[in-house]
């Protein structure tokens, strides 16, 4: 994050703007989200960081990886380093249909695929082409933070639907429906996150995914499929996706930075013909076409190296940091802490004992050389403040463990001065990673507390 | 552009679109660009396509350029196959800074630059950072339809300055900004294209870089300079930027795609800190981050290739093809025919015999196996119908002048067509091509005739 070596003289006071008063209304609500902020603590050697989501890339076999798009460079020069369509390349789009159907997504046609710049890139083009200011999209409560900068930049309103270890909650969606019916709201869709999501780290169940397809369904709903991790479970074949309950009310975000690289910035969109149509005209407005290199690189990989392997090798390394993560929470979290169970993915949601906030402590467990991300951040409603993201993708199960240890000293010293100044209620909240709680599979808490996780828009 | 090859059923009336009245307001004005409308066509062999504007990358030492971006993952895959920062990479925009030393700004910091997705997409987060729907842009007529495309989806209103063989008119846009003033039009910025123009192939004098410098001073004015083509002049060197002329009300667009590759998708914003602060948010929203793949690639390259020798036998090329194009013209194009002499760049801007209609006239083009782009997508406001831009930059100089040979007949074939129906005055214009007015050196026309250039908005 240096800003180079350049002497160059450089505005000492940025907010003394000339053009403050010419900026769109859109750029009035732009902040650094929390993750981003963190960024220059993160990267200090000395620091343990439980805060980024950046997959394990080096466990790829980047020689031959390497070779492989220098020779299609060196071979296809006048194709990879080229213009593209703004829909991208056809063989890739075929190949991500070949990837879908992993998930029982058997009918997509590569018509109706429209690859992007990272998944990010298919939320801001979905968004724009939806979404007038105002209009309202429902996301879990917590959502990921990205999707919910997209919002923001499209001036909507964002009201979060609660949801549990089985993910979000129907009877809470439907309320949410019927709410801003009688409120007169253009609710545009629902933006959800069905596998190991980001970041409580739950799974939206079989059932659950039978019932939300069906409110879509009665109340004209419109899903925003995000689903980046699901390939990456630790137990199990991948749950089928909604995508492949339903064709006409669903949309599907992929990409390839969790399963590949996050580097090449290959995502995709998965619409219905007239939908796609408007997303291609909106990504050809936005930066023409996504690059030709990543996408050949793509493309070529899925078609030469043994990905499906590599899958199960990120999967099996992400479940040792997994277990590192829970097991070292569960022996070493002072009482009235709790957290997710994540099956797959990346991501432990933790919930911190009554009282305690996950932002007011962050400067202290930065200076205990530990980093998350708080949960604030994860709500576009200043909920959440008790909450933080623990990512366990990075780091070897070595450094989680003592990033566990670093942060449960920095939760018990703040606990111990709460109780010095006023007396502070620890036991109501059961420790899911405690032994005695560990097997129950009942009530387990997280991010569906009634209280806040409802909607306070 | 094909849809590969899967047998899977796709809905044949995508117009039926259940989702027709969920749209934004933005997406209901979104239309296909000329340019790419006709991408099916031009691809095909039999076809010379003096329409699209793609590179000549074979001319790139390919097997150099594989290799070294090989080694770049193989060595470097920590780095290249992960998430970058939202502003791309440090030593790529010091790298970039040198290039704009280039054309005289010497003042750029690193920390000004915004790494962006071509300048597609810096262009499209100054005006998402700038424009609210009903905000007026000023820019050249003809303009860059990649830019019309953006401020389209912004929901911006553009009015039209007239240009004329030196570039945008310093007079018309003092008009511009008074009426604007007159009528309470809140003006966001002026758009240019100053070297080389994209599509008329013009380049802003030096006295009215000054002139236009003044008037931004004047009327508090914000420039958007947007400049691809500035360092592929064919007989001097770079002129002087309007940023190294005022670093305050210019912001600044570069780009990879003609110096190197269009297909890594690498280019650049220059702005004020405090724009720049509002870019990075942006951006972040859109993309998260660059790929960090091609940034590598491109300031590898910087680092250890002769780039400044390669863009010099870019030039060369293209100084070759824009003789072939304008030799052919001259030889062949019918009287009445007048076009511009390019210096650099890709792009010859060329208007028919009064009466004819470059639009109407192009599925009688295509039939006769040659392809441009019709005026008209290069205006927002309906003008240009009789104008075409001729793009040199791909084909080879023999086919360019079978191209310019297929078109001359067509034009031909249509003059006879309208003087067999109705007495067209084919004489009231110069054609500039002919020799006897090649070396004049006065009063050429193409893009600045008033009648035509005017804002008709």
């Amino acid at each position: 994050m240096t800003h180079g070596a350049h002497p160059h003289v450089v505005p000492r006071h940025p907010r003394l703007d000339p053009l403050a008063d010419r900026y769109a209304a859109r750029t009035h609500g732009m902040k650094t989200s929390e993750i981003r902020a963190l960024f220059s603590v993160v990267s200090r050697p000395e620091v343990v960081s439980l805060a980024g989501g950046m997959p394990a890339v080096t466990a790829l076999p980047l020689d031959a990886v390497g070779s492989m798009i220098g020779d299609l460079v060196s071979g296809m020069g006048a194709q990879t380093l080229q213009y593209g369509s703004g829909q991208g390349d056809p063989r890739l789009r075929e190949r991500i249909c070949d990837v879908m159907a992993l998930e029982g997504i058997t009918d997509a046609s590569p018509s109706e695929v429209v690859v992007t710049v990272g998944s990010q890139q298919g939320l801001d083009l979905v968004t724009r082409v939806f979404c007038d200011p105002g209009d309202v999209i429902l996301a879990e409560g917590p959502s990921y933070v990205g999707a919910l900068g997209v919002f923001q930049a499209a001036q909507a309103r964002v009201r979060h639907v609660a949801m549990d270890d089985d993910g979000l909650i129907p009877e809470a969606l439907e309320e949410a429906l019927l709410d801003c019916r009688a409120n007169g709201d253009r609710v545009k869709f629902l933006y959800t996150v069905p596998n190991f999501h980001n970041p409580a780290g739950v799974t939206l169940s079989e059932p659950r995914r039978e019932a939300i397809v069906a409110l879509a369904e009665k109340y004209d709903l419109l899903i925003i499929e995000d689903n980046p991790y699901g390939l990456l479970g630790f137990d199990r074949e991948p749950m089928r996706a909604l995508r492949a309950r339903n064709n006409r009310r669903v949309i599907y975000l992929g990409s390839f930075s969790k399963t590949f690289s996050p580097g090449l910035r290959v995502g995709w969109v998965l619409a219905p013909l007239a939908v796609r149509e408007k997303l291609v005209l909106a990504t050809e407005a936005q930066v023409l076409c996504p690059p030709s290199l990543t996408q050949y690189a793509v493309a070529r990989y899925l078609d030469t190296q043994p990905w499906r392997e590599q899958i199960k090798l990120f999967a099996e390394l992400y479940r040792e940091r997994r277990d590192a993560t829970l097991e070292s929470l569960a022996a070493l979290m002072p009482p009235g802490t709790v957290w997710t169970q994540p099956d797959g993915g990346f991501y432990v949601w933790l919930k911190l004992p009554h009282g305690l906030d996950a932002k007011l402590m962050q400067p202290r467990a930065v200076n205990a050389h530990v980093a998350y991300v708080p949960g604030i951040g994860f709500f576009a409603d200043g909920n959440g403040r008790e909450y933080m993201r623990l990512s366990y993708c990075y780091p070897e199960p070595d450094q989680i463990r003592e990033g566990v240890r670093r942060l449960a000293r920095v939760i018990e010293a703040e606990l111990d001065l709460h109780s010095t100044f006023d007396a502070v209620d620890t036991g109501s909240f059961r420790a899911i990673g405690r032994p005695d709680a560990l097997d129950s599979g009942t009530t387990i808490v997280g991010p569906a507390n009634s209280d806040t996780y409802e909607d306070r828009r």
